[in-house]
């Protein structure tokens, strides 16, 4: 039981990866993708916009903005264009909210492997990325 | 239909959110906990310390090592220690190779979201996570 307990200390404290934060709501691959493009699209998005910058069928697309709204964090609006039915998406405050928490936890794990990765090219390309202005 | 052309190229072209790189064998929860953890503890980590980093129960963990042995991109080795078995975990090159090439689509996403975001005091802190030195 003291190894164990000194094995605990020796490479930081219980947790230290687990990424907690790391909300399982938005973490989904499709879910990531919704709401990343409608959190750069502050005006909306309809649902085909929607299916085509994420590369997504109608059936799974469906299926996430189901579950994003029932979560409330995202808002549908129905209307017509000329006499079709359009659905506009958008992202509501608490959407925004939990996507930038989940944001800092994604910031948290890229600077843990910071250390570790520095002289690799394909991390340098990524660190460029996340922090270019 | 050309409607629908029109608003494929308003918003960017058609899978431009789709982060198609966000590899699924890394981007689950516990795995990326597993994969970070060992990216930063490159002499590799016993099957305890790791379950301890990550908050995995064994069960779990044991099922997300097998998954990610067989996929070639941890090395497990046992041995014992006062008796008792060990196991010691390893990322291998290819896991390292991979794991690269995911944080790089995960830098796509967070710097998809700055103009949007800039002004966000929890945005700010995860760029801030991820970009520094």
């Amino acid at each position: 039981m003291g190894t164990r307990l000194k094995r605990k200390n020796k490479y930081g404290p219980a947790g230290r990866y687990a990424y907690q934060g790391l909300d399982r709501m938005i973490h989904e691959h499709a879910r990531l993708s919704v709401l990343t493009s409608l959190i750069t699209h502050s005006h909306g998005l309809t649902f085909s916009a929607l299916r085509e910058l994420c590369a997504l069928t109608d059936g799974n697309l469906s299926r996430h903005l189901q579950v994003l709204e029932e979560a409330g964090l995202v808002s549908l609006f129905k209307s017509s264009d000329l006499h079709r039915p359009v659905t506009l998406c958008r992202v509501t405050a608490r959407g925004r909210r939990r996507y930038m928490e989940y944001l800092a936890v994604l910031g948290r794990v890229i600077s843990d492997t910071q250390c570790a990765l520095r002289g690799e090219p394909a991390f340098r390309s990524a660190l460029k990325s996340a922090a270019a202005s």
